[in-house]
Parts: C-alpha cells; structure tokens; sequence
C-alpha cells in the first residue's frame, strides 16, 4: 500500500488478515514494490482496475442497484459513476447496457485528474500530469488500456466536478443521507447537484442511480475538509 | 430549539418548514417558551417522549427491526434501545415484548445523566443533579412519568457507559459501518462493546439489535470528539 493511504484504510486491511508491505505513493514505486512481492512469494498478481476479473465483479453492484430499483418501483433511468482507473465504470456500463440499453450512463471524475475526460472526448488514451492529485485519493489513476474501449462503447458522457463541490457533496451526503463517504465517492453527487452539462440535459434525468464508491476515509482528515 | 442545538439540526428543521423560535437550554426556560407560543398560537403540545402515542409510534421502529432480522434469518433474542426520556425505550420494549415474550430487553443510558438506571434500581423516578451533562445529547432528559410504570414492566436490565465508551463506539460507527450517527445513538453499541455485565450475560447474547437513535450531529463537533 502506498504510506500515503489513510490509516483507516491501513487498518482496516489488516483486520482482514493482510501482510502489509509499503511504499512511496509513485506509480514507479508501486509497481516496483509489486514486482519484488511477486519476485519472492510467487504471489498472482490481481490488477485493482486493469483486468477482467475485476470489471465483472464491479460490474455485479449495478446489476443489485438496478434490480433494487426496479422492485421499488423506481426504475433507474440515468446511472453516473466514478472513474479513476475505469474498472468500476467499464463493469456497470456493461451490465446497465446489457440490461437496459435505454439507460443513459455517465462517469464522474474530478477536474483535476481529468485524463479520461479527454481520452472520451478525443478517442485516445490521455496521461494525467505528473504529481497532478485530488482530494478525490482513490480516482488519480490513469484510465486502463483494457477499459478505455469498453467505456468508449458504452458510456454517453464523461462529466468533471471541481474539488469544492466534491468536498460541498460529500459533506451533504454526510449530514442529510448519514453514511460516511469518501471524496471519490462524492464525485457522482457532485455530478448530479452541480455539473452545468448534466442538469442542462434532455429530457431530464428522472431517477439517477449514483455509485457511492468508497467509504474509506480518515476521519480527521476528513472533518478537516468540511472546516 | 434550546440554543445548545446543533445547527445541522436547526437546518434540518427549518429545511422541513418549521418556523424556530430559540430558548435557553435550561428545562424551564424550554417549558415556558412553550407555554408562551402554546398561548400565542393557540398550537397544540406534543410532548417529545411522555406521550402515548409517541411512545406508540417509536415502538413500530421495533416491529420493522424484528421482522426485518426474522426474515433474514437471524431473529433477535437481544435488543439494546437507549434511554433519555423514555419513549423510545418504552415503545420499543412493549412492542419487543408483545412480539415475543422471550426476547431480553435492554436499555443503555451514559452513566454522566444515569436517572433512569438509578429509577430502575430503586423503582423510583430519579431525577438527574441540575447541570449534568453528557456527550450523548439526546439522552440528558429525566425519564417521563409515562414511561417509567412501562419500562418497569417490559425491561431487563439498564446498563451505563462512559462518555469515553460512547466516543469510542461512535468512531467504529462511522469507521466500519460507515454510518453517522450521534453520540446518543452510541450508547447501545457502547454497552455492547464495553459493559461488562452485559458481557458477562448468561446465556450469551447471539443476535443482538441496536437501535441507533439518530443521526443530528454537528461535523464539526464531531471531529472535536474523535481528536
């Protein structure tokens, strides 16, 4: 893990039983560190965004909020979900379209860290700049090789959201919905309450299923945003 | 509104229509600012817990948590419903009673404001000493007349906590459930978690319900807490 992950995040990781190794929070570093564990364990390495596996069982979370929906009587006609390095987006926009393909389907992404924004809008893998961050920790990655064409497939828009009406959403989802996310999973609040595009869309979204993903967050930190 | 109300409540409040008038969060001061807009406005007093059918209406939380653990699969033999005024408690334990006999019926109140366990104890309505306090905001109250007979009939046991214990149950709240709740909510995780009469109940508890009452909490306050 990366030393730049948050002590909850740690600790949680450890409940489960983990052996920890970390380092530096640089892609060189990380994928370095990963090659040495692999080197001596003979571990398999599972990619977190960048690998098929991943993007089914993602993709199974969209199939349970749709259902959900459904039996509640509120079918969804509008979904928007995060993205960083695309395996969660890849894996719902399959199962959303595969279920319904009316749905419209939309990514989330902070401003700051826009390489997929551009990769949708121009049709070719983009790079964030070096050191380019976000409050929204778990949404810096590049978007993958093997999700940039699945996106570009089935995705109708790639929308961005400032860092304040990230930190403004996450903490309206705080004080009036009670459940404890993180910044990148306030980018699709963030989305729906304050990105110009998508509230100038037509017809209007009606009922907008948004993916809270995830709750891993330092708690000081945390309230030190909303300060 | 006493004063002391956190404004996430207040905004809460007034965000459903309500139109506010503040008092000073002494109990007289709030019982005659009631009784001057109870004679201005000619409004009719629903009182918040020494009530029939608030006790009634609280006690249907309890029917919904029974068939909901029932039709999972894990019926509860154990609840834990905090207590302040009591209506709460009362509704809960007359519904958890009537619903099943069997059932343990637990009350938890931080040992800061402990009225109701020393009432429970003596079988007489106790009062807390002027000025008393607790973290746990929402529990200061001394138990209604109403709920006392009730509680005396429908519950096993009351159990205190410390105001370290309910901080230390909020923060796995909110860190591991990813729920934010208010101090007050805490205390029936707290007893759970650190009193050790409950821990040392015979036959163990299995499959024990927490009520988690509420969530009006200030983040920023909050955040004071966990430091």
């Amino acid at each position: 893990m990366p030393s730049s992950a948050p002590s909850v995040k740690k600790n949680a990781v450890a409940g489960y039983g983990a052996i920890i190794t970390e380092c530096r929070p640089t892609m060189k570093d990380r994928e370095d560190t990963v090659e040495t564990i692999m080197a001596s364990t003979h571990a398999t390495l599972i990619h977190p965004y960048n690998n098929s596996q991943i993007i089914a069982g993602q993709g199974t979370l969209m199939l349970e909020l749709l259902a959900q929906a459904r039996s509640s009587g509120r079918p969804l006609d509008t979904i928007i979900v995060p993205v960083g390095g695309g395996g969660l987006l890849a894996g719902c926009s399959i199962a959303a379209r595969g279920v319904d393909p009316s749905i419209r389907v939309f990514a989330a992404e902070p401003l700051a860290v826009d390489d997929a924004a551009r990769a949708f809008a121009s049709n070719t893998l983009m790079q964030n700049p070096a050191g380019a961050t976000s409050v929204a920790d778990g949404l810096t990655a590049n978007l993958g090789a093997l999700n940039f064409p699945i996106i570009m497939d089935n995705v109708d828009s790639i929308f961005t959201v400032t860092e304040t009406q990230i930190v403004d959403a996450m903490r309206l989802v705080w004080e009036r919905m009670k459940i404890v996310i993180e910044p990148s999973a306030a980018t699709g609040v963030a989305v729906a309450l304050f990105n110009e595009e998508f509230r100038r869309l037509e017809p209007a979204p009606r009922n907008i299923g948004i993916v809270l993903s995830g709750g891993n967050v330092d708690l000081i930190r945390a309230l030190e945003l909303f300060k």
